[in-house]
């Protein structure tokens, strides 16, 4: 087994339905289809487990020395400006090797907004048809 | 002004901060650029308005005989699965001309999930960098 020493943390929020889940597994095995230097994992912030901090600190505990933590979440509110700051300002104190990076939700990626707004236009028929 | 008989509307969760709706705005301009034969409006679950039935009834109430719902959620759960359908099954049986067609969330469509695993495996750096 290749050591690796990145690891890539997909943050979704979760949902009492398990099955939300799918859709997260699934990106997980494209990227980690891709990627087998990342070590990619899921975490919630709520509803369903694994956590993020749990994440982390088992990446952390595994000699993974840098993270990327990419938020599956359509926009930022509350847990992303305001909870997950905290979380990883706590976490950095508790692990001050480790170089933690938090990319931005997907409705701040002008590309994959250009995407949803492609796929959702053609899904409609057109006033031609 | 052409008549568009034809709407979209771009559901999202809604949440307590404002600028947490500025992605869907641009998604819904981005659609609205290449599909001027829509009337394509933002509706909210909860926290921000207007609500999915008040935008249903607007667009009814000025002509529009078939409306497109496109679910702005990452995956679906318990909003989408049960109170969706039920909030739809109100809403035909109080406009029963209006064809009301319910799209995939974003979770559930393949390609939208590649692009998502493309522009995460991309933004992190490679092993050899």
């Amino acid at each position: 087994m290749a050591h690796t020493s990145n690891g890539l943390i997909l943050f979704a929020h979760g949902a009492r339905d398990p099955e939300w889940a799918e859709p997260f597994r699934d990106i997980s095995k494209r990227i980690a289809a891709t990627r087998d230097d990342l070590a990619v994992r899921l975490a919630f912030l709520e509803f369903q487990t694994p956590t993020l901090a749990d994440v982390i600190a088992d990446l952390a505990a595994r000699g993974h020395t840098s993270i990327h933590i990419a938020p599956l979440f359509m926009a930022q509110g509350g847990h992303l400006k305001n909870d997950v700051p905290k979380l990883l300002a706590e976490v950095r104190s508790r692990h001050p090797g480790l170089k933690l990076e938090l990319l931005p939700a997907i409705g701040d990626i002008a590309d994959l907004r250009q995407a949803i707004a492609e796929w959702v236009a053609n899904a409609i028929p057109g006033a031609s048809t």
